[in-house]
């Protein structure tokens, strides 16, 4: 159901504030409403770093990335997505925050809008609404799986971007092939530039259909080594597109804004994709703690869809409340447990989304902490 | 001497985009047209990087930057500047690269023009024309000491925004107390935003005066731990603002655009503060390599001010050429040693940029190459 975006600025971030605010008092918060894996980066990655700065990798370097490091993904992500991937397709980024901002600006076109699948990862939102865009929020629904449906061609307006997010963060829904499909469909329709937040894709339990893997050009699509490898605070992501045209606006672009990534922050990430291991390993814990959460949360009786791909559970907040930032507050206040309001995923007011991605000591935590707290409200 | 900008696109890019082609045929180019100093950086500084990331500094932070570290530098630079700066006056960046693209996008005002002193960093020019901002170009001469003159106020457009550079790049002039004035005096008739890179600060060999030493608040200042330091490719630096609307703007885009610095980089910077004499040391060294590049080039005949801050050397062109991209290029192909074409830096193109980053075998190998091009040609 297309919808036009709402003005008012999103009051999620209070939440964010009020958590510190909690500690700073000396209560000790839960923190589900970020995607921050507690499992330690493996020291054989930060070894491989410190050696290459210590011998001398301390200089600027080619914007687009080290040869070595975009070589090592392309043929990665060739055999993961069956697809041909070639050094020339690849751009090291500063995480993908940066990478959607720069796509953002190399590609967006004034007399065109910019439409979102929703619920999308709240910075899309954001982002949006500080550039001054005005965009169009198509928003999915439970009901219907989270999946996009025919009614995506009740768009009106011309749209120049289109931005997706699968595996989807906050549902962790993974997209069959048909919405991916309906998708590029409108794409064509458009001659858009799809924008695929890929992420998670290592995450998926069924099979993962990227962007990358159909006969439609005009898409880049933004990946991490954050979660997989658990290296959020080293800022390292790519970006992949089969488009000359795009990869060379977006170079452009990062190379005034950033020079590069560090060097040696660059040869972490080769290392860690030479230990896949570490992210099979890692990925399989995070989706026995998603479990451990799903089964926990069902017991309470909450209403969600089973998490396919990511770490996140998406569910609805009992009736009585129809806002979700007063969810979070009061449970926040009351129990020291942070959730993530679904309104900044798009406006999805009766929901929240809970990150799996602490221990399971902590989630067991959180489970009793939130049972408590709808018992007594 | 107020001028309207040039629309044409910048050829500089060319120069280095050769330098790249003439070492694939197997050539050795020397790179005097950046300022990327050669000495290594301090191992300790890199230990503790290491250290830190194993200690499990991996994850998500606070987008302002490391409490401790905004301490120190606030302790540091008050010092320095005998001036009152506390931790919430600083927020720490990704690089200064990234600080001057954020200070635009936060500070501009569509209505208001933005000022650049000429000769500046070709970076502002071409981020200026890559946004489509139309700015006034104000070009200072060679004849007046590279300082700006009274001539300033002769500017009849509102402006909004200043951006200057002070140690100047490329003339490594060190602005006295009145040029400052002069500058501060025309922000305040006009209210604007003063965008003041002072990255080479520390390379001053006279008394150097910041922005934020006077009583006009509307000032953001920016550094580096890059040059001083050695650790370019860290990609750290900071600005400082007395003024709490412009650092609040600043933090929010920041924010929204990379989230944060890695925090064990951030610990790097602390370590390299915390040994003060190796920025004392690495001074000294590219002083002695600056003063042996200008004797090597007064003796060839050119002309050029003796450089204050900074280690770069602005020189006039023999007058045959009358494009500087256009000499930088022979000296290219005949010679592999490459400078910085004039024309970049707001349109001197009969001038370039001497880089004095490199060794000083380098150097003297660079003089005997350009003596034979001069004689040659």
């Amino acid at each position: 159901m297309p919808e036009k975006k709402e003005d008012k600025i999103p009051p999620y971030y209070e939440v964010y504030r009020l958590a510190r605010q909690q500690e700073e008092k000396g209560y000790s918060v839960i923190h589900l409403e970020y995607g921050d894996p507690d499992i330690p980066t493996d020291p054989r990655i930060i070894d491989e770093m410190s050696l290459k700065a210590l011998e001398g990798y301390t200089h600027y370097s080619n914007p687009l990335g080290l040869d070595e490091l975009r070589e090592k993904i392309a043929e990665n992500m060739s055999l993961r997505l069956r697809t041909d991937i070639s050094r020339d397709n690849v751009i090291v980024t500063i995480g993908s925050k940066s990478a959607i901002y720069i796509s953002l600006r190399a590609f967006y076109q004034p007399r065109k809008s910019v439409l979102l699948i929703s619920p999308i990862w709240g910075l899309y939102h954001t982002l949006l609404k500080e550039m001054g865009i005005d965009y169009v929020n198509y928003k999915t629904r439970m009901e219907d799986g989270w999946s996009p449906t025919d009614d995506l061609f009740d768009i009106r307006r011309s749209v120049g971007i289109i931005m997706v997010n699968n595996p989807n963060n906050p549902t962790s829904k993974v997209w069959d092939n048909k919405s991916i499909k309906t998708i590029i469909d409108f794409a064509r329709e458009n001659n858009a530039v799809i924008i695929s937040d890929e992420v998670y894709h290592d995450f998926s339990r069924k099979k993962f259909y990227s962007m990358l893997s159909y006969d439609y050009d005009k898409v880049i699509c933004l990946y991490s080594f954050s979660k997989s490898y658990s290296m959020t605070g080293f800022r390292l992501g790519y970006i992949i597109s089969p488009n000359n045209e795009l990869l060379s606006k977006f170079a452009k672009l990062q190379q005034l804004y950033f020079t590069n990534v560090p060097v040696f922050i660059q040869y972490a990430g080769l290392k860690a994709l030479e230990m896949p291991w570490i992210a099979v390993e890692n990925i399989r814990i995070l989706w026995r703690n998603t479990d451990f959460m799903s089964r926990g949360l069902k017991k309470m009786g909450m209403s969600f869809l089973r998490p396919e791909g990511a770490f996140y559970i998406f569910m609805k907040i009992p009736e009585k409340y129809n806002n979700s930032y007063r969810f979070c507050y009061d449970l926040l206040v009351k129990e020291n447990l942070c959730f993530a309001p679904g309104e900044g995923f798009g406006g999805y007011d009766n929901f929240v989304r809970v990150s799996a991605s602490l221990n399971i000591e902590k989630l067991r935590l959180a489970l009793k902490r939130l049972e408590r707290f709808l018992g007594d409200s």
